[in-house]
């Protein structure tokens, strides 16, 4: 009940009053006065009452997404630096605003810790670190949540995210048409082949490649090209890759109605993924989830750019029309050759 | 990552497929096919995209307020029927609106599960009926979330609530001003007082009175007053009674720069609490808490109905200018004895 929006809520008065609750104060008064040094333009009110007041543009419509991560399913803290797991909760959501073609209005954090992560300073800040981070450089203002001693030892954040679009516009996996081609950004399989190195060795965090990237660790949503395949009128329908292009497409191909034709040739594979070989990396590229990249479909007719926000567009396949005991999705091999494809997205640590 | 708003994220071929995901996969149907059944006015587009899509009256400001319910911490498995746990992880988010003045507009729900209880279908029914019909009859739509199943033992439950204001006009902590009569809602100190009863004998689930109101195991958020006391203009200030009227009083009276003198005699003691002493029924109705009651400010010239929406409104205190070396908070008992009030509301369960 420590909410953010309620700062005060426990007083040194407080009978009850322990380690860890002092520890749980301070993160409170830590995190607002970290929260209070950035901007918020569409922010009314933020973290101090019953609730954030938010202002949209006229004309707009509000999205809304929530994401939990928890300890030992979605992360590991002998696995993740704490900046990777501040960054990655915020990434999942503002990959779901993305995805809508939408402007990111503010973030909530529902937070909650063991006594003893509460307690450590460095922990702690290297989590803020990487959420606000995030936050500041798409502009998104962390406007409240709530936090709590965790009973257990891992550690829970849910993060809520607010976006805006103008009404009736916002991109949707439902709308896509028999012969749209399908489109993803950026490369595919590099979070999964990160996410290997990184279980071998748990303490190299992965290599750095010159332009910094961490596809596992540091994902970055695509909110400029989410933005822009609206505004540009440039998508029939999109959604993120968070679960795997197998499993991803698979919704939008239920979602809309349709089945769908992959050229493995033309997947953009991770040169994270290089070490592999040519099996696994297309395993990684088809089912490695998290790469939160976006999936969208386009009419034929439209001209679509090689590169948005500098972000690599590639073609990866085509809709064909739902026909009985046809498959779903099918994979097309450079020689032609053609495999049902099955959606075999994962989630990372179920048996951890 | 099995998201309500990506309902298909995992399929029957999953090849890590297990009885626990078995069972969450049918919980997230159940939820949808629950939902489903009920009516939504401002969601454009609920479960089963990456993000919903809601719509506000032109003119509106978005009031958001989160709420993280741990098992263990706010709630126990075997002293809280199903129905109740959900019931009240809604009311706490509700409740924030209420404080607001606001109406609600939808609620998204972040349920983490342990296997054991996912695959318990009377369980995971008996806490949507809770979280159901108390959404149902303030007309609010759950359009979307997020399920996982749990790392440890104990259910998680994160509440999000999104609601709507005129701009400008949602009811704050922070404008109170000295001279403004203290008023409250309903009575105070019942939830404490059917807690007690339940920890003495979990199986009771407490008495149960003529108008069926069970205090703690089903709050009833004052929605109706909320937003009668907006429309009709009648408070300067308001914020809702979660953590105990003292601490909550404390929070209005920092926020807002004033004191506060409260009238113990006035106080309205809830029935649920005759069986206490008299001194543990008035610590009770201070600090007892998880009352979700209304606590708001009123200029004395304002002519205060003694009822709204057909919840009893009692003046209870006053405010007074804020003075150096004079206590944010006093008593006065019967015989005008002054005593300061300290903020002593606390958590259930920080223990258990």
């Amino acid at each position: 009940m420590l909410k953010l929006v309620k700062t005060r809520a426990k007083t040194g008065s407080e009978p009850q009053q322990n380690a860890a609750l002092g520890g749980e104060l301070a993160l409170i008064q830590h995190i607002r006065a970290r929260v209070e040094a950035s901007a918020s333009s569409g922010l009314r009110l933020g973290i101090g009452d019953d609730c954030a007041i938010l202002r949209s543009r006229p004309g707009d419509e509000i999205v809304v997404t929530t994401d939990l991560s928890l300890e030992g399913r979605h992360f590991r803290r002998d696995w993740h630096p704490a900046a990777s797991i501040g960054h990655r909760a915020l990434s999942r959501g503002l990959s779901d605003i993305a995805a809508m073609g939408a402007r990111p209005l503010a973030a909530f954090l529902s937070l909650a810790l063991p006594a003893t992560v509460a307690a450590n300073a460095v922990w702690v800040d290297g989590f803020l670190d990487g959420l606000l981070t995030l936050a500041k450089l798409h502009g998104v203002p962390l406007a409240g949540g709530d936090t709590s001693e965790a009973v257990g030892d891992g550690v829970i954040a849910d993060i809520v995210l607010l976006g805006a679009a103008p009404a009736g516009r916002a991109l949707r996996r439902s709308t896509a048409r028999p012969g749209d081609l399908l489109y993803c950004t950026g490369a595919l399989g590099g979070a999964s082949a990160e996410l290997a190195t990184l279980s071998a060795n748990p303490r190299a965090f992965a290599r750095d490649y010159p332009d910094g990237t961490h596809p596992h660790l540091f994902p970055q949503p695509r909110l400029a090209v989410g933005q822009a395949l609206l505004r540009r009128k440039l998508a029939t329908a999109c959604i993120d890759l968070s679960d795997g292009l197998s499993t991803d497409l698979a919704h939008l191909c239920e979602a809309s109605g349709v089945s769908a034709e992959i050229d493995a040739n033309a997947l953009p594979l991770h040169p994270f993924s290089e070490q592999l070989s040519p099996e696994a990396r297309l395993d990684a590229a088809l089912n490695g989830g998290e790469d939160y990249e976006l999936l969208f479909t386009a009419r034929p007719s439209t001209r679509m750019p090689r590169t948005i926000a500098g972000i690599a567009i590639t073609r990866i396949g085509h809709l064909t029309p739902r026909r009985p005991r046809t498959p779903l999705m099918t994979l097309v091999d450079a020689e032609g050759h053609r495999t049902p494809l099955q959606p075999h997205g994962w989630e990372h640590f179920r048996n951890a």
